[in-house]
């Protein structure tokens, strides 16, 4: 019995690290497409990508993994497992039932309303005109609600809204969330007021710096995190894309950014945003590669990285302590005018504004609680799609003071529902309150982090996020892992203590 | 009965689309494993490939497939089937056959096999040592006997190196390449004693070429043969790795050259013989996609073309007369002083030398055909594994008059046989016996081909290329297409009379 019990485990974990090669070959594919790939080549590439995607969906739902999770759930062996293998076990019943519990027919209409959907988003924006998307967009609702029917008893949650957020943060209610959510609007809102009245000096930000010097500071920014590009055990690179990302898997985690030679902080941010994804990612911890209990703990975690090296680190008056002369001996002295104190003024100004990817660190929470208030109305019947462009504009004008001229810079600004990614936006700002969390223990712990950065070292800093952190994986929920982290349940006050804290310092 | 075979017949070739689809996919993860990967991803990768290659064999050697060739076969319509359909069906059937009626064991020790005699071949290289190969080359080749063994009979060839030539030249008898190459070796020799007394000026090619501009004339090479790296339906890039290749599929074909600034000549011709490679890919019958049909013909007819465009056409007067202008214009005039004559005369220089893939287009071919007649020794075990390096020597110092010093620079230079590689290298001969022969008809048929070279236009040439070669795709076998392009058989004299007519002109 116990033999057949080991055999059954290795036996699906072998099938999951199938999975797991194939999907990161996948990943090679998708970062080509968007960084080397001929442009000719579109449609082959689509091929290519429907193809192994479909190989995908048949090993996940392959019948004998089901067989395998039954026999090993229902083994009298099963307490004998170790917490890491128990976890393996729900990670991959996690992952077959989300894809095998809706009809193939759902599954199907889905998959041909996202390219639909994402067609009439593209001509809408371009038209400035949302009832050119509404049709679809509400095809699209619908379909995502019918699974949501179908999901939320099968993930044990209680509102459809809970079945599409449990797919980026598992186990957190949009109850918890929208309280979460409501306490730390309360405090950004008095905090944005006051801050973005300063008039801050933001114009040596738009100094031009040519793309040739900005692709030296991304290496140098890249060596400051011990993100490796160029050694012989490197396990990332860096190249050129309108929107940065980061993809990858294990040895190997790739970032993109773009160069903007008005605007050079553009790129410094997203080398540390996506450094700070890859860090993640590469920092996983070996012994559990091609296991699920190897990959990343949620959107919002690794979210949380990516903010924690963007923001904390790469806003904060200790890493312009170190970086302003790396950056004057980059460009020749262009900046010996700028000090710390004006530095940190331009690269932390508040202002709010209409559009989420171009927000500071402050109002940015208010975009994504914004888009969470929409979503959970949406679900539970209290908005229909049709008054979406209505509810934003109030929305936009109550939280952040801005009047949105047409649905292109309002509704339809994002993506993300085009392609069917209800539940997807709360993460974002969960990053940042977990971030601000993270940071709190961090300095508790590692009492010389910041003198260190002062220094150039990031290391200490990264060590003990990779520690606490990155060599978790996904052997938590996000919730557990905050409290095995931190010692204590999500708290937004600190992420508004924290921006309070740095404003005041920079703007007295 | 009808219905049922065009049933079938869609449906393997669907299965086949699919197997066109997956190879494309992989091929641009080997792309992307020499010019882009993190060094540290070398594992991954392997897996990846691996993983891939699995996938590959395992969809190959389907049972199905070879359900729905017989019922094709049996079929009462089967006559109903044109041209292109029964070609269809018989090369999936070779491909089936080839991958299913070895014994799964022997092609398991092969493939692991590989990997230590590769091993064995760069320790023994770095050692200069044939006696460190010796044990695992002869294991390597005893593995292959054993698969001649049983695919002689499945292709109908008469001798065990006859199966192996076939998987890179179909239906070519060993006797007949044998035979051939007899014929060209008797009149190369003379050729290549007369040329290589000439003491010609080679000292130019020397000059300091940066990076950057052999970068520029890479381009502009690429412009000229219609390569197209950068418009906005490219489906070509070009990229730098140790050892130049072409690697692709239809409508995403990718080259690499290797950069030396004190020869840049080697990037140049790189450029041309791998875009004559990649010309052949993408001008293939976009009606074939996913075909076998829709496949290159041979290795030798892959090989004719790149030597066409590296050879025929760039060590041609017309393409330098053409080109030195261009060339002085990208290099600020750093060839002023040299005249056609003269660099005729530099890129045309007859040298016999130990290594092959150094070798001028006269001697290549006997580096070649002492290969072939080494192989063809080999199996019909008139030579010994342990009396290859003593055969080696002797063949190159009588036909080369060349002394080897070592194993290093002798018997060990080539990867192929580590790999498995028997039979591979006849092809690059022939290539350049089927490239006269192409060059001769070509002539005949485009009176103009050249006048228009040497204005910068490539395309009368091209678009014959494509249309008698590239389109006919894999209808054919490699001597049914000679026929049918030139009008006759194989023919060496015409590749000895072009090099012989080529020689005098520039060397009177």
């Amino acid at each position: 019995m116990e033999t057949k019990l080991i055999k059954d485990y290795e036996r699906l974990l072998l099938k999951y690290k199938d999975l797991s090669i194939l999907a990161s070959a996948k990943a090679v594919l998708q970062w080509d497409t968007e960084t080397m790939m001929p442009q000719g080549a579109f449609e082959l590439r689509g091929q290519q990508l429907a193809f192994l995607s479909k190989m995908e969906h048949r090993m996940i739902t392959d019948r004998e993994i089901g067989d395998l999770l039954e026999s090993i759930e229902r083994s009298q062996g099963y307490d004998s497992l170790d917490q890491i293998q128990r976890r393996n076990v729900y990670l991959i019943r996690k992952q077959y039932d989300e894809n095998t519990k809706l009809p193939e027919e759902l599954v199907t209409e889905t998959e041909k309303q996202t390219i639909i959907a994402y067609k009439h988003w593209k001509d809408a924006k371009a038209a400035k005109n949302f009832k050119i998307f509404e049709p679809e967009l509400r095809k699209m609702f619908e379909l995502k609600k019918q699974a949501a029917e179908i999901l939320a008893p099968v993930k044990g949650v209680r509102t459809l809204y809970d079945a599409m957020i449990d797919f980026f943060e598992p186990k957190i209610a949009e109850e918890t969330i929208g309280r979460t959510f409501e306490q730390l609007k309360d405090r950004l809102i008095p905090i944005i007021s006051k801050y973005s009245s300063y008039n801050c000096d933001t114009d040596w930000l738009k100094r031009t710096v040519p793309q040739s010097t900005q692709m030296e500071i991304a290496k140098k920014v890249a060596e400051f995190i011990n993100y490796d590009i160029s050694g012989s055990n490197a396990r990332g690179r860096i190249d050129r894309t309108e929107h940065p990302f980061t993809i990858g898997y294990y040895d190997d985690v790739r970032i993109t950014t773009h160069y903007y030679e008005e605007n050079f902080t553009s790129s410094l941010f997203s080398v540390l945003h996506e450094g700070g994804h890859a860090l993640y990612e590469l920092n996983l911890d070996p012994n559990w590669k091609y296991q699920p209990v190897g990959t990343a703990c949620s959107f919002g975690f690794h979210e949380s990285q990516s903010r924690f090296v963007e923001n904390v680190v790469g806003r904060s008056r200790h890493f312009w302590t170190y970086f302003l002369p790396i950056l004057n001996q980059l460009t020749s002295g262009q900046f010996s005018d700028i000090d710390t104190a004006k530095a940190l003024e331009g690269v932390n100004s508040v202002k709010p504004s209409k559009i989420r990817i171009e927000a500071d660190e402050a109002t940015y929470a208010l975009h994504i609680i914004i888009r969470f208030e929409i979503e959970s109305a949406l679900f539970s019947g209290k908005v229909d799609v049709a008054e979406l462009p209505q509810v934003w504009n109030e929305k936009y004008s109550k939280y952040l003071g801005v009047e949105i001229q047409n649905d292109s810079e309002g509704v339809l600004q994002d993506v993300h529902w085009a392609h069917g990614y209800f539940g997807y936006f709360p993460s974002y700002a969960l990053g940042n309150i977990y971030c601000a969390q993270i940071l709190n223990k961090l300095e508790e712990e590692v009492e010389n982090c910041w003198s260190e950065v002062e220094k150039g070292n990031f290391e200490p800093t990264r060590q003990w996020l990779t520690g606490n952190i990155h060599r978790a994986g996904n052997l938590y929920d996000p919730m557990e892992l905050l409290l095995k982290v931190t010692g204590e349940g999500i708290n937004p006050n600190l992420f508004a203590n924290y921006l309070e804290g740095k404003y005041r310092a920079i703007y007295g």
